[in-house]
């Protein structure tokens, strides 16, 4: 059967790298998980008895496209809880997960053909959605000098937009204020549109990550309740766009989803108010990060981006290798801890770096710096 | 800040109608609504039970792209049940609602600028996803003989797919196997993909519905836990592809939905099994039908197609108005019914259809047919 050249997208490297992990374990081998994106946690405990006592009384039918009005309205008070921001809540558009505001994003922005700028390393779904939409990702190359994040003396002229994540997927890296305003600057004298991915807001560990909506509401703004709420498998998000955009989003979005799921709407509006448990999940983040940053030098790996929020540390590992994934496999078959190759972040530079995630019990990570510890320096004496 | 061309997609006339009835019911009015396209119904008490349990000892994060194994294999095995189909689980797709199921499918097989057919009337977003995607939707004015189902002699030569929708929405009218088999001939004669929208299979009347995979592999089918399985709001559904597309929709979904909802899957994995409430559900739907078979002529509508499946019932009311958003509302106004104008459904002819839908209770059905009759006979003789 026929096939369109759009649908050609590239594989995730990680997912070889988890499938071995699976293979390890059905064979009986204990592996420790620092390749995963995603919390160990479940929703929190309020959420989930929301979610219990709706099911009781309510059909949970379609919701209205841009979600619950009572969550939009949450959501627009959390930006002045968060940052101080008034937030008129028919900007907020409740989404199926970060995924879903993509999606609506890039199809509300960008026509076939044009071009939008993303940084590399970065979220590698950015490139594959712009291409399935057939939107011509132009790839940025940061540099580890401004945090692997790109600075407006990057950027090429002809972009249509520019997508912007801090803390970012895998460097763990944030924009500040002056650094965002200068991107956001940048965008608007050109008439390019920015859009500010801040799925990790709420996990930042020594200063607070700076929303885009402090500087401007000429930009769109993606969020998620799957990180700092814990919620991935529920698939809810949410975006903040200009007034005079929510119209032509509202039309997308009834068209495209219908409405995101009504269900875990429900458990994410409970959600934001379950702030203890949040916050003792980001506590263990931060204990974790803690001894990722003493463990990963001590091992060898010292050539890593300061991880200002988010779960993630991102090691340059070229003076170990040339390839990655290679590397990874070794790693996963010697120490037996499964980390993410470059690769996937950055298709060029990403055969010398590599991805440790924190995101796992702080157990986990003691072991796994043991592990990884003892396989280097057998390693390097090997 | 800058808008792409593609995000400009019609408004849903009926939205127009749904706000109307509910400033009417704000003002004090009782409105009965034979608008809405989803069962009144919750999903089946097994479901929530099931969920209800998972959520106390499951994180509920991340599922594999394709969806929970478990899910993917109770669907193959309902092709036994229902159809006598043997399919194997890999095949099965499980996605973000039929929504997600569009999206992958439009994506995977069309590119920019590709000629798609799809039926009028029809199913409004199928044209609004392809233009969102720069796909083209070519309309094939289908023939009231025909029971507004297309036929070869419908179609032009240069279509790269067609969609097809059985029981249809609005008709609610089913192709026949040899009717669905021309049609898939057809396709396979020109290397066009037959897409096959089956979602409201399980809500047929008097005799059963006809899944593509009876009569060739090579198509894709699109089915949801929305309708017999009324879960509209949990945004659940499946897709049955080629078994050489799987990995080309994998990565795609990896990459555009990340995964449909964890809940919803756990959900719909136990729905599956609540046979006996699901079929009390179509009783009430068979026996609306029935109120409706009889009432609407009764009340001047007489020109009906042949309602086979879903809970749609599709009028010609060129004898009554060349307006039929006009005329919705002015039996909204008159007899305090909502229902939908057919323009969303057909553009061209639309102007002279309306929309019944029968998925509420019966006592509304009732009720409204009744409401219906005096406001008919009123206009009458009026």
């Amino acid at each position: 059967m026929r096939n369109s050249r759009r649908s050609a997208v590239d594989p995730f490297i990680v997912m070889d790298v988890m499938e071995a992990a699976r293979r390890a374990e059905e064979a009986g081998r204990h592996i420790i998980h620092m390749e995963v994106g995603q919390p160990g946690t479940p929703a929190p405990r309020g959420a989930r008895a929301a979610l219990a006592r709706a099911m009781d009384k309510n059909a949970l039918g379609y919701t209205v496209a841009l979600g619950l009005p009572e969550l939009r309205r949450r959501i627009a008070r959390l930006y002045d809880e968060w940052y101080g921001v008034e937030l008129d809540p028919a900007r907020v558009i409740v989404t199926a997960g970060s995924s879903g505001a993509f999606l609506l994003a890039f199809t509300a922005l960008f026509d076939t053909g044009e071009k939008v700028g993303i940084g590399a390393p970065g979220y590698p779904s950015y490139r594959q959605i712009l291409r399935a939409l057939d939107i011509a990702p132009v790839i940025i190359e940061t540099a580890p000098e401004n945090r692997y994040q790109p600075v407006p003396a990057d950027l090429p002229d002809d972009l249509a937009g520019l997508m912007v994540a801090s803390p970012a997927n895998p460097s763990g890296t944030m924009l500040g204020r002056e650094e965002l305003a200068a991107l956001i600057g940048w965008a608007h004298e050109r008439g390019a549109a920015l859009i500010s991915d801040e799925i990790y807001h709420g996990i930042e560990y020594e200063k607070k990550a700076v929303t885009a909506l402090e500087i401007s509401d000429e930009v769109y703004v993606i969020n998620s309740f799957s990180k700092y709420f814990s919620m991935t498998g529920w698939r809810v998000g949410w975006m903040v766009v200009p007034e005079d955009h929510v119209r032509i989003i509202e039309r997308l979005a009834q068209n495209l989803f219908i409405c995101p799921p009504h269900a875990s709407q429900v458990a994410a509006l409970a959600a934001i108010d379950c702030r203890e448990e949040l916050e003792a999940n980001v506590a263990v983040y931060a204990e974790n990060r803690r001894l990722m940053l003493e463990g990963l030098p001590r091992a060898g790996f010292t050539r890593i981006a300061p991880p200002d929020g988010a779960f993630y540390i991102y090691a340059d590992v070229s003076e170990f290798t040339d390839n990655s994934a290679a590397f990874a496999a070794e790693i996963l078959d010697e120490a037996g801890v499964a980390v993410t190759p470059g690769l996937d972040f950055d298709p060029v530079r990403g055969a010398h770096t590599l991805r440790f995630s924190y995101a796992r019990s702080t157990e986990d990570i003691r072991e796994g710096l043991r592990r990884l510890e003892s396989f280097m320096a057998e390693r390097k004496s090997g």
